[in-house]
C-alpha cells in the first residue's frame, strides 16, 4: 500500500482571509488552508440526507491522508475538542448531526480505490470511497463487492464500517463486519492502528479491528480497509410473489432457503399496507393484485447460466402447487426487474405528509406476526388517521416501519413507544442495522442489559478517555 | 432460556477427605465437594490431546451453571488466583497447559443443547457442549451447524468461540465468529454479560460479544451461545484432483469458485510431499498416482439433488479439458468419500518420528508458492533429513506445515524460524486459526504492530486488571 500523496497549500497562500478560531488555525497548519472551511461555508451544506437545515460546526476539515487524520485527532484530543466524522451523511439515526462547537472531520478527499487483488479477491480502499464506486471498480475486474443498500450512491465504506451496514444481501453475504478483512483506524489520541489483513483467517491475537466496526466512530476513525470480494454471479433471477398469511411467508422462506441454498441472495417482505401505499395512484405500477396481505421480492444468484432460470422457475412452480404462495411474477427484462425492486426501494409515497418516523428493529421470525400486530394496534390507538407501513429483511430478523401519525405536533416520542415498547418481550433489538446514533440513545437500555452497557462504557473510557470522538453517540454523556 | 439446574452435593457429604488448600475449600463451597478435585486426581488426566504428561493444578473445578462460574471467577479474582479454562483440550498452541499453582475451570458439566429454533435457524448451547454433539442434535431437525474440523468429537463450542475456530467449511460459512449470533460470558470479576441475541442483525450499541470471540479466554469465560444454523444440503459432491503446478491450483480454484459459487464448501490443497507421505506403505490407499506436485480434495453442497451430480461432473470435465487439472477421481460411495477425506484429515504418518512441529499460518494466495519454497529450503538447510509436509485451506489463505527435523535435540526454535521468518514480507499471520496460546507468544510481534499489541494490552488491562483469566496466553505477562 502506498499512502495517498499529501497535498497541502499551506505554503502557497500568503493571506489567510477566513476569520478562524484557534482550533481552525491548528487544522490549517495540518492540512493547508484550502482544506478547512469555517461556519459560513459549512452552513451551505445540509445537515444530512434526512435533515436539510444548514450544517453547523466551528470548522470542517478535509484531510487527504491517514497522517493528516492522526494529526487532526491528536490536536483535537489535546484541547478536548469534539470531532464528528462525516462520510456520505446518509446515517438514519442522527449520528452525523454536528453542533456549532464541533469540528467536522470529512473523509470526502480520502476516496481512492487503492488496489484490487483478483487472485486473493480483495479490494483495498480509503474510507471515504463511495460504496457504488467500489462496487463498480471491482465489477470491471469481474468481481463483486456484495454489500448493497439504497444509499449506495452516497454512503461511504467508512460509514458502512462504522455502522456495520446491512442491506439487501446479508442473507447470503453477511453484514459489513464479515466483509471487512482488514482496516486501518486512527484512535482518539492520534495513534494509527493498521490491521490491513488480507486473509479470511487471522487469529494472531485479539482481532482489534472489531473495535472499529459498528461502534459508530466513537472508538476511532476508520481510514482504510481491505474488503472481501466474490465472483460476479453468472446469472440472476428475481420474482415478486404474494401470500395470504404470515405462516405462508415463513413456510415459503424455509422452502426457498432449502431449494435455493447458497444462491438465495435477497428475500424482502412487504406487508400489504406498504405495497398498497407505494402502488397507489401516481406511484409504482402494481405487477400483482393489490389486495394480498403479504408480498415478497426475492433474488437468487447462480453459477450456471444455462440451467439457473429453469431451476428458479421450477422452484416457483412447486411453491404455487404447494400453495405456499398465491401468485407470482417473474420479470422478463432488466427494466421489469428494476420495477419490482423499486417497489421495495423507492418509498417516497409513504414519507408524506412529513414527519414520518422510520424504524429499524430486529426480532426472531417466530415473534414477528404478533409483534407487528401490536405495533399497528398501538399506532391506530394513538392517532385517528395514523398509518404504519411495514417491510423488512425477514430472513435476517429485520423489520422496518414507517409510522405516519398524520396529525400535527411532535409525535416522535409516542411513535417510538408504539414500536419499541412491545419489542422487549421477544429479546428484540431497537437497531438491526442503523445503529444508535443520538436518536435511539434513550432506547438502548431496552435492548441491552446494564452489564452490556457498562462494558461499552468501559471500552469508551479506555480508548477515548477525553470523549472527543463522536461524543454523545451510542452512549449518553 | 432457562438456566441449567444447579446440582451440588455440598449438603450430602459429611466428611471432606481431600487435603485441600484455601482456594479449593472456597470452590467446594460454591459447587459442592464432588465437583472439585485436587492435585492427585488431576494428575490422572493428560495435560492435553497433544501432551500426555500429567495435568497439573492446585484444584480443578467443574461448575454446572453460569452462576457457579461467576462465583468461582469472583472468588479467584479477589485473591489474584490464576484460572485456566478447559474445554476439550484439543488446543494446538499450549493454551490449556496449566501449572501447579493454577485453578483449572473445566466446563465439562455444562454441555447441554438447550434449545433448537427451526424457524429462526438457531441453536442455544452451553459452552461445554461438544461440537459433534451439537452437529448431530441439529441434524435431527434437518438443520446443519457448519463449523467442522478434525477435533469435532472432542472440542467444545466454548473452545471454538474462544479460539475463533476455522476448519474445512470457512470458505462457504465463515469462521466461528460469523456463526455466533449471541453469547453469554463471565468476566474476570464475576460479572455476567449476557448477549444472547438470536438475530442475524443487531446494531444496538457496541457488539460486546466480539470481545469474547477469538480472545482465548483472556477477557472472559464463555458460558452459553446462540449459534446460526443452515438447512441440511440436499446433495454433496466430492472429488480428488491433481495438478502439475501452483498456477494450475490457483486457476482451478478461481474456476470452481465461479462455476460452483455458493455451493463450493471446501477446497483443501495438499502438496505432493504430504500426499506421498500419507499414502506410503501402510498408510492410505492412493486413489491417484503419487507423483503429482499438487492434490486438491474439494466439496460442493447443493440444493438440487437431481441435477447437482451432473453439474459437478460437467465442471470437472471442463477443468480437465482446459487442462486446469491433470487427473480426477469422484468417489462412488460414502466409504470412498471418507477415504479421500481421510488422506487430508488423518496424518499420523507424518507425525513420526516425534517431535514433529505443527504450523498454521496465513498469507495472500499470490505469495504462497514462493513462501512455501522458502520454508522448504530453510528446513532442508537446517537438517540433513529434515522434512516439511504442506497442506492447507488455501482459499482462506491458510497453510499448515508439519516440520520433521528427524534429528535428536530440541529443534523447536529453529523450526519456528524456518516457518515464521519468511512470512513477514507478505503481511502473513503466524496464526490463521489456532490462536497464540503460549506457544506463539514470542512470534506475535512478527504479525502484529506495536500499536496493535498495545491496543490488545489496553483491552486486557481494562477487562482483567488482576490478570487472573488465562494469564500469559496471547500476551506475555
Amino acid at each position: 500500500m502506498t499512502s495517498a500523496v499529501v497535498y497541502t497549500d499551506r505554503h502557497c497562500s500568503g493571506i489567510k482571509n477566513k476569520n478562524l478560531n484557534g482550533i481552525s488555525r491548528t487544522l490549517e497548519d495540518i492540512v493547508g488552508e484550502s482544506r478547512v472551511i469555517g461556519p459560513e461555508q459549512i452552513a451551505a451544506r445540509a445537515t444530512s440526507y434526512w435533515n436539510s437545515t444548514p450544517m453547523q460546526a466551528t470548522a470542517l476539515v478535509m484531510p487527504s491522508s491517514t497522517e493528516e487524520v492522526a494529526a487532526i485527532l491528536k490536536a483535537c484530543n489535546e484541547v478536548g475538542q469534539s470531532v464528528i466524522t462525516h462520510g456520505g451523511l446518509t446515517n438514519c439515526v442522527a449520528a452525523v448531526e454536528s453542533v456549532s462547537s464541533d469540528v467536522v472531520l470529512s473523509l470526502e478527499k480520502m476516496n481512492r480505490v487503492i488496489e484490487i487483488d483478483p487472485v486473493g479477491a480483495t479490494v483495498t480502499v480509503e474510507a471515504g470511497a463511495i460504496l457504488q464506486n467500489v462496487q463498480d471498480a471491482v465489477a470491471l475486474k469481474g468481481l463483486r463487492f456484495p454489500l448493497d443498500l439504497g444509499a449506495r450512491g452516497s454512503c461511504t465504506i467508512g460509514g458502512n464500517i462504522a455502522t456495520n451496514a446491512g442491506g439487501i444481501n446479508v442473507l447470503r453475504y453477511g453484514m459489513m463486519r464479515t466483509l471487512v478483512l482488514g482496516l486501518e483506524a486512527v484512535m482518539a489520541d492520534g495513534t494509527v492502528v493498521a490491521s490491513m489483513n488480507r486473509m479470511l483467517k487471522n487469529n494472531a491475537g485479539y482481532d482489534t479491528k472489531q473495535l472499529f466496526i459498528g461502534t459508530e466512530g466513537t472508538l476511532g476513525v476508520v481510514t482504510k480497509a481491505v474488503l472481501r470480494l466474490f465472483p460476479q454471479p453468472a446469472s440472476r433471477q428475481n420474482a415478486l410473489v404474494s401470500m395470504q398469511d404470515f405462516d405462508a411467508v415463513v413456510a415459503f422462506l424455509g422452502f426457498v432457503q432449502k431449494q435455493l441454498a447458497g444462491s438465495l441472495s435477497a428475500f424482502e417482505l412487504m406487508w400489504g399496507d406498504y405495497y398498497q401505499a407505494v402502488t397507489d395512484a401516481g406511484g409504482h405500477r402494481a405487477p400483482l393484485a393489490r389486495d394480498y396481505p403479504f408480498y415478497v421480492v426475492f433474488q437468487a444468484e447462480g453459477s450456471d447460466a444455462d440451467a439457473d432460470d429453469a431451476r428458479f422457475e421450477a422452484v416457483l412452480t412447486e411453491a404455487l402447487q404447494r400453495e405456499l404462495i398465491s401468485d407470482a411474477v417473474i420479470p422478463k427484462s432488466e427494466a421489469e426487474t428494476r420495477d419490482i425492486w423499486n417497489i421495495r426501494e423507492e418509498f417516497d409515497a409513504v414519507l408524506k405528509p412529513a414527519p414520518v418516523y422510520l424504524y429499524d428493529v430486529s426480532l426472531p421470525i417466530r415473534d414477528m406476526e404478533s409483534y407487528v400486530a401490536q405495533v399497528k394496534h398501538r399506532v391506530s390507538k394513538s392517532w385517528t388517521n395514523g398509518e404504519c407501513y411495514t417491510l423488512g429483511h425477514i430472513a435476517d430478523g429485520n423489520l422496518h416501519f414507517f409510522v405516519a401519525p398524520n396529525e400535527a405536533g411532535d409525535n416522535h416520542q409516542r411513535s417510538d413507544e408504539c414500536v419499541y415498547e412491545p419489542l422487549g418481550q421477544s429479546g428484540g433489538s431497537v437497531s438491526a442495522e442503523h445503529g444508535i446514533g443520538t436518536e435511539k440513545l434513550t432506547w438502548l437500555p431496552s435492548s441491552r442489559s446494564d452489564a452490556e452497557i457498562a462494558l461499552m462504557r468501559t471500552l469508551k473510557h479506555s480508548l477515548d478517555p477525553a470523549n472527543t470522538l463522536n461524543p454523545g453517540r451510542v452512549l449518553s454523556e
